[in-house]
């Protein structure tokens, strides 16, 4: 009985070997290579892994990713449906995102962009400022990140909407669900945050038809997945006015080439994929309870609704 | 009896003239000018009035600030001393101060002065990331500002410090008092946030020496008064790189004029004294409510401790 570790060619495997071995001493952990033996290899802990890299473990039975967005995984037809997926849900990580949220939602109500414009320019001028009570926010995406984004929000006095495929609740925020709940949440975001996960139901739904619901001059805040957005969606979007800024942490292209047109795009600010980052200490621990949890055949946490694809 | 309203030169005596007196509708409210009754004044509801402006006044028994700051007042030696002064202290003011505070704190831990500037030179380039339970920041000031920002920052995972003065509590946060509670305060501020009132004993305190005890590359954030900074010791910082980056919402000349070398120093970003703005109509209640208790004989709230100046 072995744990197989699978991480994707841009991971450092030598680390994250190290790191998870030392988190499950008991465990053998092994790696992909010609004298895997493949019938041993009960658990996979991935990392992005290469697509086909869990077929032929005819006694998998269990697979955690070390990363929170599993949408490689569902995409990839060799992953055995049978077997169980588990999402990283690390507070340390929901923290982060949390604090990039802020962030960004508070840059954009209190018009920064627009400031540091005034800068550059040796203007100093003021801007007519709206309390958060006024300010309506909308949030894509109710899972663990989005739950703890709407509430932080709405703890600093901004009016929070929800939205989610399937109807969740989350205290004090109105929630809606469906497309009839999306048409009405991106009709109040003057600025809209979106953290949903990738499934092929959300992918490519900040288009230009989500754009044209929004109020005019909303901000757009993509901290989740880079095919939710239609780039060049958004750079018509921004053309016309009908977006005023887009803070973007994730790119279709990885890193976005030198000529990428966002890169200098004065109403784009644009973050290098670090809005909540894994960190492997933290990640490797929670591998290692949901390792220990199947082994003492406990219930374990965080288990992917195939159906739904996160 | 009459109340009387006196602005600045900056103010729009107008605009607050129509706001007081629709918030006091059971008040006489008259304005400085030739036919003004100077007996017959018992209040003076006050915006950064003109030094001299509140003499030769016999009767009168309060003066309402329509600023939470009084230093104005404090430092004209024709206030007379004996006659209460009430600061305003307004919760969409305070609100509106800890969106400040959470936006400039965040960018700076969060490393977006630098992350800006790889946007700018077209590099996709990641940088080491703590948690904020690892991030220390210093809060100058305790009053009610300082105490909700101490508060807010905690509420992110922050390491707080707060300094003030004289001893001042606030739950779980460090306080700090006093000379030597400053230096400890200083020593462990990565960040440091000024919000004191200005005061002959804190005026000039973020200077050279101050700088020199904060951690190298610090970040500093100045919400609070102008004549705090010792604006050449700031430049003087950024130069060795001791402070890494400042936000200025105050300077000692505003309007900046267009030659200050803060506008293009790329380690600096400067606001137009919008930290918190004070809202007319909201201040406008508070005072008629001071006015109120007054005419009752009620206690009235937020009077200035005048030996301290705030």
């Amino acid at each position: 009985m072995s744990v197989l570790l699978v991480t994707g060619e841009a991971e450092t495997s030598g680390a994250w070997m190290h790191t998870i071995a030392a988190a499950l001493p008991e465990e053998r952990v092994v790696q992909p290579g010609p004298g895997l033996d493949r019938a041993g290899v009960t658990v996979a802990i991935v990392a992005a892994p290469p697509a086909g890299s869990l077929q032929d473990l005819p006694n998998l039975a269990f697979i955690q990713s070390l990363r929170a967005g599993v949408d490689g995984l569902m995409a990839d037809p060799t992953v055995p449906a049978h077997v169980p997926v588990a999402r990283l849900v690390d507070p340390a990580l929901t923290a982060m995102m949390v604090e990039s949220v802020l962030l960004h939602v508070l840059s954009l109500h209190r018009q920064m962009p627009a400031y540091r414009a005034f800068q550059a320019a040796g203007a100093w001028q003021f801007l007519a400022q709206k309390p958060a009570a006024e300010r309506q926010v909308g949030v894509l995406g109710l899972g663990v990140l989005g739950q703890a984004a709407c509430t932080a929000l709405a703890g600093l006095g901004f009016v929070v909407s929800g939205w989610s495929r399937s109807p969740r609740q989350v205290a004090g925020i109105r929630c809606l669900h469906g497309d009839g709940g999306l048409e009405a949440v991106l009709a109040s975001s003057e600025i809209l945050v979106n953290l949903l996960p990738l499934t092929p139901r959300t992918e490519g739904i900040l288009d230009a038809r989500a754009f044209s619901q929004l109020p005019r001059g909303a901000g757009l805040i993509n901290m989740a997945h880079r095919w939710h957005l239609v780039e060049a969606d958004l750079l018509a979007a921004l053309e016309t006015g009908q977006i005023d800024h887009a803070v973007l942490d994730v790119l279709v292209v990885e890193p976005a080439p030198a000529d990428h047109p966002f890169w200098r795009h004065e109403r784009i600010t644009l973050t290098p994929h670090v809005a909540a980052a894994t960190d492997p200490a933290s990640a490797a621990a929670i591998a290692a309870q949901a390792v220990r949890d199947l082994r003492a055949g406990r219930p374990i946490r965080n288990l992917v609704h195939r159906a739904q694809a996160y």
